[in-house]
């Protein structure tokens, strides 16, 4: 089969009106379809609905220390949950603050008591001319949405399957005293489904930069999300704190962590793990800005998993139900884009997203055919700051939501469209 | 009998040395005993353990409009939580937001959204070169946390019976532009337990602040929290979201109530009420902070308080567990202080604390004297901007947490350290 590349403009056109057709046919159809969002489907939420009974109103709610979760007070979390999460994070139980429902909330408290207070005694960035973060792109828009929202500059970072480029991090990074921080998905990153290198890490640890307040933003979000049940060595990911510390710069990186993807999204229990220094200057703050979070709910959470075992073998219940969905993806991209040679996509061994690279100036045109035949998808240019994909070429495919029929129509749309307008794009050009 | 300041020296000097003894015995009781937080106590967490079971693993998660409570999304909270706080806060539906689990946490969020971003459209406080805030005193001491923490200069306001020195409130207001809120707690006011008039409650929907960007931070933290099964007419306050609509000023208040003095203190529902204005303001910013807040959570507190006659009843039951403490403390003072004729105390019919006044100069000498014997009070000065009670007066007594027994002795070390301050202080002078 030749490729599109090869076609001629009348071959081209003759698909395309082909192409039309279908579309009319599928218009038809009066599809309402959303791939738009990395939310877990209900097959996945009811994995998790033991979770519900797990403590009920015969359960001892005192912790080993003596707390009694149901009142008042343990700001940073109790024993057994600080315990579990750090050995989900691999850090010590000394370097766990457990926090609310939700991690991103957790960063964006983090941004906000820079913001307001400094960080370690620095001035408030609030008190700056100029506040900047790099972004490795494309990234998650919910990151760069808080950024634009504090009118922080966002500066953006290529990244490779390795990780971002770092040749260009540590350059920025030791010039300029404005950047103060870098957003990474280090593992199945989003959209690209990238996991960084070790040597991507290692260099990440030992980054000097000239901001004493600059501080990674290490997002793991997607830290035993895998798709296959034995993940490949290359999905295995240093552990930076570590790493930082062994290269005596142990304050430089603040890590998230969530039950969010694992159980119930929303009432799950969200971590952060940071140096005894970072600790200290957090919980200051935090104790003004709390009296303590759910406690019940992370006994709940304790009770339910058990230990790191228990967590990994409820993933891989999620993985026998996501498996399939990115696998009909890939195939379907496989099959009916093979021809289209100006695009591409990534194959991420988990997490929640897939890219795809449509041919340049091209992502909006698609996104805003599908939608008009009811497949909604994320914005093109979403997983950008500021919403600009210099390229426009990105979009970020969320197969994890809709089932196994809907997503089958919804790609059949998808790649209808991908072909329209490449060869809409081709002829004009 | 004779009054303390009826007494000569020598009389005051016998009666010294009969205290000291009884310390010296108290003291070799060994006591460790905490009066010094409002928290509820054990038998009242316990009448909440059917919240624990009300939702299980069988239970249908979804809402009534089709959210899937175990899902990502709904900000602002489910339609049930609102409609049960709407009720709960006398507001309408749409002028309601649930929130996390803590009222604070959401008071500090108004906060640090108007320090970071400003008021609909108004300069970012953390621009200002001052920021002030009324303090009615004595009040909350995590009110006032808050404003040291973000440098917002605190002006005391008086405090009686009816509420704040509205006189001093209304010219403060309308003079300084800096003057950006006030704190208030409305009902069973902590720690004096004082409830607002009409007349008070009438005058703030009326006030006019020179700055546009000005707030009422009404923390109706005790609205359902009666002491007696039939609240007396005086302790009904008027709704002051629907007084400031009347008035045309319905931008200048945020309500705060949450469920954890009513269920479980850290697992319960925050909430706010505000105007329409306020409400778009408050989402456009709390929709970058957080997807959403815990939605399961929400459902389980429907589903166990059902309405607001769930709630009123279940608090009478608290009140069955509060009124005996409440009632000791009173009968103590009585029986104990009534020579003691330059002391007085409060007498609520709700709330958490009961206030209690010492002779100008002793407050903190009592506090310390207590600790020394084991009993650990609010730090004196507490309940004032910066720590500092002008007259060195005032002591949060906090019943509700000791079992009955304790709190007799915790009494009778108090009132054996009031006598011997004061005396001290009456033979010194």
């Amino acid at each position: 089969m030749k490729k599109y590349s090869e076609l001629t403009t009348e071959e081209l056109k003759k698909i395309k009106s082909e192409l039309e057709n279908k579309l009319k046919d599928l218009k038809a159809l009066n599809l309402n379809l959303d791939m738009s969002r990395g939310k877990p489907c209900k097959e996945q939420l009811d994995l998790s609905m033991d979770l519900m009974s797990v403590l009920d109103k015969h359960s001892d709610l005192i912790c080993k220390d003596g707390t009694d979760c149901r009142n008042y007070g343990q700001l940073g979390g109790i024993e057994e949950a600080r315990e579990l999460l750090a050995t989900f994070m691999e850090n010590k139980i000394e370097n766990i603050l457990i926090y609310g429902n939700s991690s991103l909330n957790v960063m964006y408290t983090m941004i906000m008591q820079a913001w307001v207070f400094g960080i370690m005694g620095s001035t408030p960035w609030c008190k700056l001319p100029k506040v900047k973060f790099l972004c490795p792109v494309p990234g998650y828009d919910r990151h760069f949405a808080i950024c634009e929202e504090f009118g922080i500059k966002m500066i953006n970072i290529p990244l490779s399957e390795t990780g971002p480029d770092m040749d260009m991090v540590e350059k920025l990074v030791s010039e300029d005293e404005s950047i103060k921080g870098i957003w990474c998905v280090p593992k199945y990153s989003n959209p690209d489904g990238y996991t960084y290198s070790d040597d991507t890490i290692r260099r990440f640890a030992r980054l000097k930069p000239k901001a004493t307040d600059f501080r990674i933003f290490w997002d793991n979000a997607y830290t035993v999300h895998h798709l296959y049940d034995e993940p490949e060595k290359r999905d295995h990911i240093l552990e930076i704190l570590g790493e930082c510390e062994k290269v005596g710069n142990p304050d430089i990186v603040y890590k998230f962590a969530s039950t969010s993807k694992i159980c119930f999204p929303g009432s799950g229990i969200a971590s952060m793990a940071a140096s005894d220094n970072n600790i200290k200057d957090i919980k200051k703050h935090l104790k003004i800005q709390t009296i303590g979070y759910d406690k019940v709910n992370e006994l709940r959470h304790v009770h339910y998993f058990k230990n790191l075992l228990g967590i990994k073998s409820h993933m891989m219940e999620h993985a026998k139900i996501l498996r399939p969905k990115f696998e009909l993806v890939l195939n379907t991209f496989d099959r009916e884009l093979s021809d289209v040679d100006m695009v591409r996509w990534t194959r991420p061994h988990g997490g929640y997203f897939i890219s795809f690279y449509a041919m340049h100036g091209t992502a909006k045109d698609i996104v805003a055919r599908c939608k008009e035949v009811g497949v909604k998808l994320t914005d093109a240019g979403a997983s950008y700051p500021y919403h600009k994909d210099p390229d426009d070429s990105n979009i970020r495919i969320a197969p994890t939501y809709p089932n196994i029929k809907d997503l089958e129509v919804a790609l059949d749309v998808f790649t209808t469209c991908v072909k329209l307008s490449t060869i809409n794009k081709m002829i004009i050009d």
